[in-house]
């Protein structure tokens, strides 16, 4: 396992004078937020001008919180938005008046339309006019991201989703028949309000799937993201299951390649796509992605195995709170800042 | 939650004044050996007259425990195997030879041929004459058991996997794409021999798949069954998940069906499979299995959900030491014995 | 570990035609109220009349559940009270008034005055007239349990830390030295209400002491009954300690003897008390009280263990649902219909 | 919580151009061997000449490991030993002859004589001439650890019951009655040897006591180093519980004071003992310590509370991995060493 410290310690012997940018952080309490918090903490070129929550008057070190009402947003010049959906659009649409930058970690931004977020959130979208928006998942596609104004920041399902699928879709390697992912995700994912299915003795002890087939509210994103790499892939089916785990997610993804392709050619092309990303490891043969290779740490890992046929199986990890949530926002913040993308991170 | 116990006192009553059974367990201290000690002190049709242990000399309760080697095996009626295999189908062949019935936990009668034996466990069959052995998953097919001198039962993962795609492969519904198994699995599963992947520190926190694809040894098992009831039936991609619970198997099934077929007519086909099965139950329309609806309990339960285009997802849980090897044996055992199907278990 | 049902199954033969009693349960989708409801399914004495819920309107196996204000009181013969303190007293008022018998297992008629119970649970106490009222601890004292119209349950801190110390004090073998109880309690015994402390990621990986010293509100209850048996037995210390477990209770007691007293003689105490007893076993020497002894079982056990000096340890462990509250309120039901006291227990 | 991260950025900045010392890690496996190596590996003064495994030829991060037998020792200016009690010595005393100084942290050298040694661990005391040794607790004494030659480093149950003890032994608060240490320890403490009572079927679900009273070998430990700093302190009555977690170690101790001491004297001792240690934090007042307040850092926590009379409580938590083992070693590495104590802990 790759302890980070050490490797973050010649990152930084490497980093000239740099520039230190005062960061708002909304919704600070929370699993993602609270994570977040410690990363920026750490980070050399941040300073925390302000952080909010609507419940607690102080968070971890003794940090002062403020309500949302009382953020002074325009002190910052970055803002991280971890809020429900349906809140954080309106605060980006304020940041970014006001010439803040924005990355945001709801599900606000990441569809392209705002017909598609109605249609999958079952609300009005609260700033149509920043759609598109940048997508912030640079193992996808960083062009877009280095000077953006905002950025949205994607989950954890999505995220590990995709990084198992990028580098077949990106070759147009995928056939049209359904790809499945089977995911199994740490009750952390859930978040932090208080709901029965959360408490510790219902999750005690079981394995649960949820929302399983087409109706989990991710697909139309990762769909929306892997059909602009190979219009022609099938759908998704999307199987998430609640394991009695703090945090790590792990999809199993099962997709067919098309004539031309088997695992060797599969192999290649995920070295090919990942061997110079800093954040993503793909594991050698008879390795499996698992939760242990992830839990705490800022990278995801890919694992490939034969199938059956034409079938191949990909195991993709991270830790659904960092990769899949707060590590990924600060590698996009870092970005977007023009700073070396694994700043804080390594 | 289905409690058994009441359903238990309806059915003795209705039981005549019935034998008693001698019998034999040997392995009697493994997790699923301890198991079924459990359940056969308190069936009203069985005596134990010994037990075995290679290294315990007292189980549970005060049962004096022999070596095999001191077992007085002709002294039962019926002797129960959990014993290793390559070890059990030796002693299975002695006790026919003496006249002594046979439930077969390990995975020694398991397969129809010593070919297909050797090639999947990699050693010399034990018993080859005994094959092949009347398989002891009642649901698929009870028609050899009653009666039978010596009966294969299953293990977790091949009946999980196949109650949910017994249904679909009797009526043909199966088309010849690969069909997807991805199971997580409880650490008792595993057995309580000792090593380091089993120990609480290695497997905390963790979600990990092993042997996935076509490698794992069960796979063979599986497929035999299926392709009985549909021969032109997919492949089977087998994908084994081990998760930080005691017990409990879920298997999260994916099928493509043939046209013609939707999930409304697959989920008339399991009611009419299973509708008549004491055992398993076909969950309502929107709930999921889960290792919680079976942990502890002796039956199964299996749900049908949507998927993609011509893809169905069943979920099928079963508790991996009761349906999944004691209980399912005991069921065994009373089939084979003209007992009533669920004496013991309900 | 005694299998629990053989046993009742020799115990229902000696039962006479026997009498069934209508009972009716408020509050029957907590935890304890839901483990009460399927102990009280499987009791052969007991139809239920009603269950209430303010929030579900079906319980497990379909049982029609109603609102409070809408329960049939007076169609119940007794009726058990799994409420919030301070609202179940005004029911048991209520019952007691209609000639209904009540088993209750809130705290509200467990001290002895109205002013002790205002001092430790800050608020009015809403029946006084029924003070004292029979303390449903039957192995410290049954005689007023047989045909009381009302029974005031105790909970699991309390029953683990008196069945440590029982025997002792009874004989007088207490010093005025503060008694230690540090117990360890999984986490339904917080209850099944929603909280930020009883979410599965905040007790994941935790052991966390709470309310430790004379502050919690147990202590009052254990003192009480501690003190009926020996005036001169020190004060109690009392240190809770939730652990990342679903069921369990382990008190660890901590007790110095009057001289006279050794281990030797501790332990003939304990088993003059608690041999006939049908419901708490002596461990044998050597042997610790922990979880897995009793997790879902009836029965509680004890141990004892040498200190330093004129100091002995007690382990002493429970299921906090049953003989902590659920199988414990069936045995005072027992107790108090006149029924052999085991009947749906054992 | 305390993120060392930051500090640490602090802390590095002030460190001059400094040494760079070889280091040998015997062990570098087991759970507080591999937990050591990655606190190596980040240390700036630090560099692996070697580390040793019977079994694996590579480590973490593709460190390559060699036998026991094959280790370079004279390479190394300074060796820490993970090995097992009995072993340990041994290579001791090779190493301090070669001129090659000892961090040990196994249990031979923590006794002051080989007598009490061989009544402890019943076994000939493998390198007596060393004894006694500079015990490796620095909150208790770091006057004889600057310059040593070897270092005796506590193990986990000895560093949080002797943190809840110092400051009353030192100033001779405690009486002559029995302390109570009543701890709770996650399974990494028991190693990671092969053993049914760490496997994970075991423990999970269970709490559960062992070796209680003055039965441990860690008894005589604990008692040498509390009798040097109170010699009329009175004798420890020591209750070791395994709870299912991975990492932690809490100790609730129970402690009664001389007259003319209350707990707010108590925590003016404790202030005085700890403010200006950088490993240990005295919570405030109501605060409790909790295995979450130090599983995966460095340092340790006490609270303090009142008990009942002259009886007071204090919680002690550390990480048994690092507190309790691998960080305290680096820590007296550097106070071997003439390093800033905290240089690769903060």
């Amino acid at each position: 396992m790759i302890e980070t410290h050490t490797a973050r310690d010649g990152e930084r012997e490497a980093v000239p004078p740099s520039p230190v940018y005062k960061v708002g952080v909304y919704g600070a309490t929370g699993y993602t937020g609270a994570t977040l918090m410690r990363l920026l903490a750490a980070h050399p070129n941040v300073r925390i001008a302000f952080a909010t929550s609507e419940s607690a008057k102080e968070g971890a070190d003794g940090v002062e919180l403020v309500p949302v009402a009382e953020a002074p947003l325009v002190s910052a010049d970055v803002v991280f938005l971890c809020l429900p959906n349906g809140v954080s659009g309106g605060i980006a649409a304020k940041a970014v008046a006001a010439g803040v930058r924005v990355v945001d970690l709801s599900a606000d931004l990441r569809l392209d339309t705002a017909a598609l977020y109605t249609k999958t959130y079952r609300m009005e979208h609260p700033a149509p006019h920043l759609l598109p928006a940048p997508f912030g998942l640079p193992e996808l596609d960083r062009t877009g991201l280095p000077g953006a104004r905002y950025i949205a920041n994607p989950g954890c399902h999505v995220t590990a989703t995709l990084l198992a699928l990028i580098p077949l879709a990106r070759a147009g390697a995928l056939t049209g028949d359904p790809i499945i992912a089977d995911t199994k995700t740490g009750v952390s994912g859930a978040g932090k309000s208080l709901k029965l299915d959360s408490m510790f003795v219902e999750v005690y002890g079981d394995v649960k799937p949820y929302n399983i087939g087409r109706v989990h509210r991710h697909v139309p994103e990762i769909e929306q993201a892997l059909h602009k790499l190979q219009p022609d892939a099938g759908p998704l089916v999307f199987a998430p299951h609640l394991v009695p785990v703090d945090v790590g997610l792990l999809a199993t993804v099962y997709a067919r390649l098309r004539s031309g392709w088997d695992l060797a050619r599969a192999r290649e092309a995920f070295h090919a796509a990942y061997d110079a990303e800093p954040l993503v490891n793909v594991l050698p043969p008879g390795r499996h992605a698992r939760f242990k290779d992830v839990a705490h740490h800022n990278h995801g890992v890919v694992g490939l195995h034969e199938g059956a046929g034409d079938t191949i199986i990909v195991t993709s990890a991270i830790d659904n709170l960092r990769k899949g949530a707060a590590s990924q926002a600060v590698q996009n913040f870092n970005l977007m800042m023009g700073l070396p993308e694994t700043v804080g991170l390594l």
